[in-house]
């Protein structure tokens, strides 16, 4: 018989805490295993949807734990939220409406609200507990709250666009993994729903899973999509506390041939004050290793 | 007092794994831990230098662990060993001498063997043990003692550059971190050696540790190699299985203003072999988060 330690399977967040150390085991990524020393745990429960946890690390500040997986440390965040907020909004020529499906950590807000181009940014977050606990545990994120030109919608994503076809210039979706509640984010029909919400000219990001794990999710993903988006592509960051330490992103357009490997405009201002993103990383991110470039689009 | 799982300072390979578990904690990487599931114990032992571990792991190959550290996963290596070796190699016109210090496992060899240009590549590893074990449990990077052009030599890097002044085109050092024996690869009195040992032209690529743990240990070097070398600059790749996923190389050169940013040619067979590089990650590989390049070069 296994011990605790070597099967974890139904744990919660609480459980996989042994000896001072979160340690993360998923289906998604067999056989390996990230662990986080903890301080403190600050919260737990379990919301409508999922288990929520938070804990105080020893050197990643403070983590949003997930039905067990890691969604944000204060150490590393901003590779993804600048990443997947950045990309699409520096490829758009002058994005005003903006739409945030999950995220309610508050992160992508934070980053999308330093364009001031942008007149209203809806986000439609189904947790609100996700949304609530964040604005006490993960302040630095959750501030993207305090912009006037955010709006709020407790709901899911899909019923909101469904009232609001082609109105958005970007739509980002921040997803956790496609087991759970966030299932349905990475099948075609969101897929369809989002590009029937953008205008003429508008990109979608989502979170694309990881290049060295998931090329079975992203290459059906990517291929599906590109059924009936402009152009479909996939870029990614690094991140030290996602599985394998890398995040993609699959980006479509509607009605922009040229894709989005190239930004349309670059704000050395706002590049002063980010961490990760610059007009070149946004070009790199777009170049993938060839085992990669292989497996999902040849 | 914390178990055997809170506190593993001074475990031996062995010791680190716990109910079917590998787990490699170290100095360099506070709070955080990477862990893979263990199918089979291949070998451990002590040889004069190191603890050294192969075990068969669930899901990532062969691995090869030194005093509690992964250093090799069949699985992911070809993003090292594609990287630090084609990142030089392609920003030479024609490197016929290379010179490989470390690297005991093989697979810089595997990948320097396949330029054509090459005339010669010596290896100085100084741990016979990692050599002739590698060979056993690690035979596809191994398999690059095979070609007829390499030669081992099993002694310090140091004293066989002091013998071989002006002679490489191209030098890569694969060493482990700087803790044991690879410490003195790190500082500035080993980088002049193998610049004196470098040809005019010549390039040098060594491993640099990654940019989410080490700038402490990155900035002072790129500083002091710069004092002396034409250029130094710093790349990386993306890689599971090293602390926070990636790691970076500092690559300088010898009478070559133009430094390493753009391949000085490209292979398009070769490509189509290789699983990671190519001529355009290449160039992303120079192009660094905001975080990253700050700290390493402002």
């Amino acid at each position: 018989m296994e011990t605790a330690l070597g099967d974890f399977s139904g744990l919660n967040g609480m459980e996989l805490i042994i000896d001072g150390w979160f340690h993360e085991r998923g289906v998604m990524w067999p056989g390996q295993s990230m662990s986080l020393k903890v301080e403190e745990v600050l919260y737990h429960g379990r919301s409508l949807y999922q288990d929520v946890l938070f804990f105080r690390s020893s050197d990643h500040g403070n983590v949003l734990v997930l039905d067990g997986v890691i969604q944000v440390t204060e150490r590393d965040e901003f590779a993804y939220q600048e990443m997947i907020a950045h990309i699409p909004m520096f490829s758009h020529p002058n994005p005003t409406r903006v739409l945030v499906i999950g995220g309610g950590d508050g992160g992508v807000l934070r980053e999308v609200c330093r364009h001031k181009s942008v007149e209203k940014v809806v986000i439609c977050e189904i947790d609100k507990d996700v949304i609530e606990k964040s604005k006490t545990y993960l302040p630095t994120l959750a501030k993207g709250y305090d912009d006037p030109r955010v709006e709020v919608k407790v709901m899911d994503g899909n019923v909101f666009m469904a009232d609001n076809p082609g109105h958005f210039d970007v739509i980002i979706t921040d997803s956790s993994d496609p087991i759970g509640p966030a299932a349905a984010l990475f099948e075609a029909p969101f897929y369809r729903n989002m590009y029937a919400a953008l205008r003429e000219g508008g990109i979608i990001c989502t979170q694309g899973e990881c290049m060295w794990l998931h090329v079975d999710i992203i290459k059906p993903l990517i291929s599906k999509v590109g059924e009936f988006a402009t152009t479909v592509e996939y870029a990614y960051t690094t991140i030290p506390t996602y599985p394998s330490g890398q995040i993609g992103f699959v980006i479509a357009t509607k009605g922009k041939e040229e894709g989005c490997k190239e930004p349309k405009r670059r704000d050395e201002e706002m590049e002063k004050v980010l961490n990760y993103y610059n007009g070149d990383i946004h070009k790199a991110a777009f170049v993938l290793p060839n085992f990669a470039r292989r497996a999902i689009f040849e």
